[in-house]
C-alpha cells in the first residue's frame, strides 16, 4: 500500500490523493504538520531534505518526492498518461509549466491569503503575484478555448497538476471570470470518474 | 531535422543542445534575441505563449516547449532515460526539483550579475536568492556524496537538467568550494561521451 505524507489542504498534496483515488491504488493518508513547522523537523527532512510536502513511501518502502514526479510515477501505463511521444512530452511540459509559471504565483498568494490570513489589497507580495499568475491562468484560457483538455483532447495528469491550485485561485485574490474557457475546463475536471473534491 | 529557438548562453537551452549533441541528433539553432525583447514579440508568442526559450520544432513541425519537457522527449527509450519505473520517476523529481527549488534562485541570479551586469553585494534581489540557491546546491551535495550521478548511477537528463545551471552558478555569486562532491560530479559530467560546453 502507499503511505502518502501529506497536508489536505495543499494544492500539491491533493494532486497525489486525486490520482490515487482515480487509479483506484490503496493508500494511507499521513497528515503533516506544516504551518507546526514539522516539514523542517529532522525527522521529516530525514524523509525529503527539499522539506515538502508531498512525500509517497512506495509498497516496498522506497520514497519519492516532489507532486509532479509522484504523478508521473502512478500514472505511467495508465490512461492518465499519454504513451505517444509527443503527447507524452506535452504532458511534461504543462507540468514544468505548472512548477514553474503557475504555481510560485497562484498556490503562494492564496497561501499567504487563506492560511496565513494576509490581505490582498495593498499587500506588496501578493500584489506582485497577481500578474504572473494572471498570465498563466490566461495561457491556459487561451489553450482551453480550443481544446477540450490540456493534452491530446483527453483528461492527463496534465489537469490534475493544473487543477489543483487553478480551481482554488480565488482564494488567492484571482478572479476567474474572465476566463470562461478556463470554468469549463474545471467543471470538465470535476466530472471526471473517481474525482475527489480537495479537503479544507 | 529538428530546430531549436534558443540563446546559447542560456542554462535551459544549453540542456537541449547538449541532448541534441549527446544523442546525435541532426538540429538547426536559431539564435533569438532575447536582450533585445524578441521573446515578448508577436512572431515568437506564436511560437511560445509562454514568451520563454528554448522552443523545439520537430521534423513533422510540432513545437514543444519547456527546457525539461524537451529533455524527456529527446530522451526517450534512450540511454538517457532509464525505463523501470521508480529510476524513471526519479529522474523526473530531479527535474521539478531544479525548475521550482534551484532555476529560480541560481539561474536567475546569474542573469542579473552576469548579463545585467548588476552587482551581488548590496543588491537586495539578488542577496536574496543566496539562501534558497545555496540549499539547493547543499542537497545536491550531499546526494553525490553517495552517488555517482544523480540517478541510478548512470548519467541522465537529470545531470544534464542540473548540471546546466550549477556549473555556472559563481557567474550568479555562488562559491561551489564548500561543495567538493558536487564540483567532482561536475567534472564527471564534462566527461561524458559527446560532451559540448556551454557557449557565450
Amino acid at each position: 500500500m502507499y503511505r502518502v505524507h501529506g497536508v489536505l489542504a495543499s494544492g500539491n498534496c491533493y494532486k497525489v490523493r486525486l490520482a490515487l483515488e482515480q487509479l483506484g491504488f490503496p493508500y494511507q493518508w499521513r497528515e503533516v504538520d506544516l504551518l507546526g513547522g514539522e516539514t523542517r523537523d529532522r525527522t521529516f527532512l530525514a524523509l525529503n531534505p527539499n522539506g515538502k510536502v508531498p512525500v509517497i513511501e512506495l509498497p516496498d518502502g522506497e520514497r519519492l518526492t516532489e507532486s509532479n514526479a509522484i504523478l508521473c510515477y502512478l500514472a505511467k501505463d495508465s490512461p492518465l498518461l499519454p504513451e505517444r511521444r509527443l503527447e507524452w512530452a506535452r504532458v511534461m511540459s504543462w507540468l514544468f509549466f505548472e512548477q514553474y509559471s503557475h504555481e510560485p504565483y497562484i498556490a503562494t498568494a492564496r497561501f499567504r491569503v487563506r492560511f496565513m490570513g494576509e490581505s490582498v489589497a495593498g499587500n506588496g507580495e501578493v500584489e506582485s503575484k497577481l500578474g504572473p499568475g494572471n498570465r498563466a491562468l490566461a495561457l491556459m484560457n487561451a489553450h482551453l478555448e480550443q481544446h477540450t483538455f490540456l493534452v491530446a483532447e483527453r483528461y492527463t495528469i496534465a489537469d490534475i497538476a493544473l487543477f489543483a491550485y487553478t480551481h482554488v485561485a480565488p482564494e488567492g485574490g484571482f478572479d476567474l471570470t474572465p476566463y470562461p474557457a478556463l470554468s469549463v475546463w474545471l467543471d470538465r475536471v470535476r466530472a471526471q470518474p473517481g474525482f475527489v473534491p480537495m479537503y479544507g
